[in-house]
């Protein structure tokens, strides 16, 4: 792959943004970006968004965007791949500077999902799975992940309470995050108690929606400026594979074969082991999420991502900080935006700009974006190089 | 550009599917595609689509299609760019094999508009609009587009029936097509009787909407098969740029200067002239479409467009044939397939596989495909290289 750098982000945070309308949520992560890159315009803006034509009943997002922000006359369309589709927004990005067809390019994530009522949202959201295999049916998304986790624990003999270190870890990580949606930190007595959702997923194992935008400016490396001030930050590896649509269809429910393929596939692009990973944003949508893409990237055994959480590993101090702004589970999951979010962290860490929760010497970092229960998965491989 | 051609071609015949899934659809044209270029997997597949998500409650398509193909583990997501989103994810397509990311991969539209009622439809469409300052006014798309045509009649001086060479050559090219919507003749006196929809769009201004899919499989020249029988068609350009989304954000609504910028940057990638075009697959949604297109391309002068119909120069013997398998108006227009419709109608007019409605000796073709009122314009050109 051609060297590509990430030399802009920006972000908003999130929450119920009411009074800011779907262009305007973007237009914020959008100039932030461009400020941070010190530039005025680009040749190109790829928008991740999953749910503005059902939700906010707005398609065109492309052009809304390129427009609200003036970039009228650049080449802009939007990219979907449910609650992945943040980073299949930054992959286009990456093939359209990567080809040659344009030295910089915007990626923007943005999802606005607060203004609907539960069932409405619930009811989108679901879209992700197979609308005529299991939407039909009348399984949520909710449902969908609990099966998995259900059968998860059956399988590995754990308890529900062994998952309390994730959605812990990253509530106590969001805290320090200005841009999160949920900055308070939870017990373990919390997590036991909290209400249940669609068995064993209770309030504290499932991410929190939201309405937010993230941003990123990319650009070639032969066109970065020689005297900039800031770190540079590489996009290392640029991955995807796809697995079934239907989690039914697959052999083995608790394999996410695409995170394996994927990530297999970023390490050996990247030419890195998974031990050289100072970080991991990975896609903690439920918490049995974060079990199953440490285990398919090779941080964990099979059936033991647990084990690596109860042990402290997955801390900020531990072997494999994951989740190291709040995660989807509390920083706030606005599905198209999410994928931006977690490249934009990435970026913090690297350039030693996390704040209370920098990770020291943090040199190469990972995100992970998943679409559908582990159908579409995207991963991106980021080194720090000056 | 680096080199890239159209290896495969599929397509659906255009109608009222009801009892033929999304995923069913997209499959019958991949199928055909992949078995037209004798091959049984790509690297990558990109599926342009715009109401899935409104209309069938199917996000994501990507892998939808894929895993529906056996194109499991392959990357895989959808593009959106309204009625353009059929060419953004040919672009796509493009982008991901002249990066290098890829050898092979499938661009795939795919659109199911006629299970729902007529109102719900129309409301979907409405989204391809700025959803704050058109569509919450009450604004249809319809409408959006008779406000233009009436001005372009007001400050051109031309009659509504001047429009009719448009409607009628459509229908006349789309009666030899199978794979069209529409296959009846129209009179000029039937255009000038159509049952008005919003003054001055009747409806046969108006392309029908309808269940449809068309796929391509595209490929590096460099991995082209040197015994291959059909003749090889070279992409020599693949543009794409915005205007405003808001049509009253225009100093100018009747110039689609966006069709200005992306054909102006065809012609030079291609490096050809207008003249050297041996047919035009425009975007005819309405009319006043294929007027403007054709202004903002070079064929006709500003406000000349209706003397080139007129005269006859866009029907088949004419010095620059448009629509010729029957265009958006009469093979019909399922919205985010139709930029696909439009190159797999180009390469069969270059294999000289046109049938009935050859353009004899056709070696370059062009497709354009509008995404809003010329909010998002795309811009390909085909040549016969073998």
């Amino acid at each position: 792959m051609q060297g590509i750098a990430v030399i802009g982000i920006g972000q908003t945070q999130i929450g119920e943004h009411w009074s800011v309308s779907l262009r305007e949520l973007a237009g914020q992560a959008v100039f932030a970006a461009l400020a941070d890159a010190s530039m005025g315009k680009v040749d190109g803006l790829f928008v991740g968004n999953m749910l503005s034509g059902t939700l906010v009943r707005q398609e065109s997002l492309g052009v809304l965007v390129a427009d609200w922000v003036g970039q009228k006359n650049r080449e802009a369309f939007k990219v979907e791949a449910a609650c992945g589709s943040g980073a299949a927004a930054l992959r286009t990005a990456i093939m359209a500077v990567s080809s040659g067809e344009m030295d910089t390019a915007l990626a923007v994530g943005v999802e606005k999902m607060t203004e609907t009522k539960g069932p409405e949202t619930a009811a989108a959201l679901a879209t992700a799975a197979d609308a005529d295999y299991e939407a039909f049916q009348g399984v949520s998304f909710v449902a969908l992940n609990a099966l998995i986790m259900q059968r998860y624990i059956h399988t590995y003999g754990w308890q529900h309470s062994d998952f309390a270190p994730f959605s812990i870890n990253a509530h106590a990580n969001a805290v320090n995050n200005p841009y999160a949606r949920l900055r308070e930190p939870i017990s373990e007595q919390a997590y036991r108690d909290a209400r249940m959702i669609a068995t064993p997923i209770n309030l504290l194992d499932a991410s929190p929606i939201g309405d937010g935008a993230a941003a990123l400016v990319i650009t070639s490396t032969e066109h970065l400026a020689p005297t900039r001030e800031k770190p540079v930050i590489e996009i290392k590896a640029s991955t995807s594979s796809t697995d079934t649509l239907a989690v039914h269809d697959r052999q083995d429910p608790l394999f996410l074969e695409a995170a394996y393929k994927s990530a297999r596939r970023a390490y050996a692009q990247a030419g890195i082991n998974p031990q050289d990973i100072d970080l991991f944003e990975l896609h903690d949508a439920f918490s049995i999420m974060s079990a199953l893409s440490l285990e398919a990237c090779g941080f964990a055994e099979r059936g033991q991502a647990p084990r690596l959480a109860l042990d402290g590993g997955i801390q900020l101090s531990g072997s494999l900080p994951i989740t190291t702004l709040g995660g989807l589970k509390a920083r706030g999951h606005p599905v198209g935006a999410t994928g931006i979010y977690q490249i934009v962290e990435v970026v913090q860490q690297l350039r030693g700009a996390a704040g209370r929760n920098q990770i020291p010497d943090a040199r190469i970092g990972m995100a992970q974006n998943i679409g559908g229960s582990g159908a579409t998965v995207l991963t991106h491989i980021l080194e720090r190089i000056s």
